[in-house]
């Protein structure tokens, strides 16, 4: 090689098998990261497992991964996890269950990585526990961070744990940075698929049901985010976190639709050259990438990508009428406090109010944006407070909430 | 900011201006390297210019940049260039005429950069001169590196000289590179404007005129380089000129119509994930990147590029019957030895022979071809027996070889 580029060496914590942790082993991207794993024993060892309501595959994946220790959401289904367990002559990990046992559980465990995967606020405490305990965090758990910056900022300053983003988009962008001086950084952008009703104006936005809403056009994702994806409220939480991640303000992170989601997310560099991360979709991308940095990538871990078989990568700007979602966002992002928090909580609950047939598909927008008006300006200082405000919000933001307006 | 991303240190050599030659001063790259150094005259001082033909050009780059020392191609024209400067009552530089001066300058002058951008082989010993002399090439002239790869890596391994590209492919790679590991590197992308003439037929391209060549579509060129465009035969230089630059074996480069001119090449990791930089089409910024790497990036040197904008962004397979030049670029790459001077030798004879009207534009294909046929398997060790090489080809490749076929 003529050009002067460093060989890195390879760090030599590879050598050993890094213990990794899935909170949110059931959903989307605790299995993808499992299968990522699965991919590579030499490299990993799975120490425990959190997941919600899936019993059934969280005992597939004991038996699988034999972790030493496992949580549960609900405490009153311990036995009948016992039980299942028994019934395959599995041998019983440590079992655990409740906010509390999870939290205690991503910062006392063996683990060096905790992958966040856990879907809305819930994943916080776990993630704040586990950078305390000077761990990696491979968060995909983007909620936490939007709720919770300040904190994760705070725990990050403190101890020796790190955060790598798990995010299609941000780890876009984190790759690409990684040669450059930050100096050189005047913004980024963030592409959005557009989502299955791009299509659609907003009149005819009444009439999507939930099971049309979770049917994505390009990604294999979750029922929430797949809302999230359509509402474009996805892409608003992660213009916050993109702010958060890499210190840019809400000027500096614009956001394009890129129906094909082949380019991942976008830098501009100050001379007016811009870098972009490409791959066909799939999470198990930036999942290694966030487990493995900054070692080398693991193989073929996604499928090839043939440039001329896709043909044509278009971007089209967002129409801010269409999607104020972002608008919220932004706006959000500006009044800083619990502005986000409530940005996203409100979004939670809109869209379970909307799966549960109490709001239409078009009124998860109203629904925040009445929430921000009423609730923007508050504020806090720990999790305590911030926890806080989401249970008042949990009251006070019931589905009849927007008929206020 | 969250993310463990290391800010860089600028190094202390920045203080001072950098001095830097220009070979090749009064042409595309000349005029664009001159128009960078204008921007940015405390970081930077012209040393030194090296010119063709053009010195009513050259006066004026005096005139403005007051160098230290200048030097032209033709001896004769020293005195005529004399007058010229006096006639302006400009102070005399040092002036010297000729490839032994001008490789004299190369090496010789107080220059820390010496941005080599004189088209076709004359620019080697330039360039291997100042590698020998620890400076920092800009390489904008592939030629001398696809004829002398091997004699340019000899004098990378010798001495303190560094090698940076301008071409804007190569530069896309480099930049993209800068943080990952090369073991990561599984092979690279480069793209190619497809030239003004994509879309005839090879019977069609018989007819092409000289006037219609020089017309590029989408870059601002010197008439060789359009010429070479249009054939192709750029990228196959390109693509010899990556194998020295990256260490990539023919297999690992892939050649991939882009017409836009807007992703200037791309890189492919062995996880499936691809990197690719953008930007307009403007030469200003690779130059800048090599006079200022690994510094901070110069501000605003190119317009700002908005994705939305250009809309889409296509790809298309390049088809090997109407573009030749590619597959006689790997054949003589892995022939090794002289091969690869031997296609840019003849390509360059063709190109100036079809300007001259002596040879037909769909001819240069048929031209080169059968000057590998002949001379492929000569081989070379040092430069004096490359330039006995290129003497001889210069004799026997005349316009008439080709009939011979």
């Amino acid at each position: 090689m003529l050009v002067p580029i460093k060989a890195q060496q390879q760090s030599s914590s590879s050598v050993k098998p890094k213990k990794v942790s899935v909170l949110g082993s059931t959903g989307s991207i605790g299995t993808s990261t499992l299968e990522v794993l699965r991919m590579e024993p030499k490299s990993f060892q799975v120490e425990s497992l959190v997941a919600g309501d899936n019993l059934e595959l969280l005992v597939n994946q004991i038996a699988e991964f034999n972790p030493q220790a496992v949580a549960i959401r609900d405490p009153d289904r311990v036995g009948e996890l016992t039980e299942l367990l028994k019934s395959r002559n599995l041998p019983l990990p440590q079992i655990g269950a409740g906010a509390v046992e999870i939290e205690a559980l991503a910062g006392g465990d063996a683990s060096h990585i905790v992958v966040a995967a856990m879907v809305g606020m819930v994943g916080l405490r776990g993630v704040l526990a586990a950078l305390h305990a000077g761990k990696r965090v491979a968060l995909a758990n983007k909620e936490s961070l939007v709720a919770g910056g300040k904190l994760v900022e705070g725990a990050l300053k403190e101890g020796k744990g790190e955060l790598i983003p798990v995010d299609s988009e941000h780890s876009a962008i984190f790759q690409v940075l990684q040669g450059e001086r930050m100096v050189n950084l005047s913004g980024i952008t963030l592409t959005a698929s557009g989502g299955p009703f791009l299509s659609r104006s907003r009149q005819q936005l009444k009439s999507i049901r939930p099971e049309d809403a979770v049917k994505h056009p390009r990604w294999r994702m979750g029922a929430k985010i797949s809302v999230d994806s359509a509402t474009m409220f996805n892409k608003g939480l992660e213009l916050i976190e993109a702010h958060w991640l890499f210190s840019l303000g809400s000027d500096a992170i614009e956001v394009v639709i890129h129906p094909q989601s082949i380019v991942h997310s976008l830098i501009k560099l100050t001379d007016g050259s811009q870098f972009a991360q490409l791959s066909l979709p799939d999470m198990k991308g930036p999942i290694a990438y966030a487990l493995t940095y900054p070692d080398s990538r693991l193989s073929a871990i996604m499928p090839p990508m043939d440039l001329c078989a896709l043909g044509s990568l278009t971007f089209i700007p967002l129409d801010p009428l269409r999607f104020p979602a972002i608008a919220m966002a932004r706006s959000a992002l500006t009044s800083g406090g619990a502005a986000p928090a409530v940005l996203n909580l409100a979004n939670e609950l809109a869209v379970s109010y909307f799966f549960q047939g109490s709001l239409t598909f078009d009124q998860i927008d109203a629904f925040v944006a009445a929430a921000l008006e009423e609730f923007g300006t508050l504020n806090y200082a720990s999790i305590e407070e911030l926890e806080q405000i989401e249970a008042q919000l949990r009251r006070e933001l019931q589905p009849g909430f927007i008929a206020k307006d």
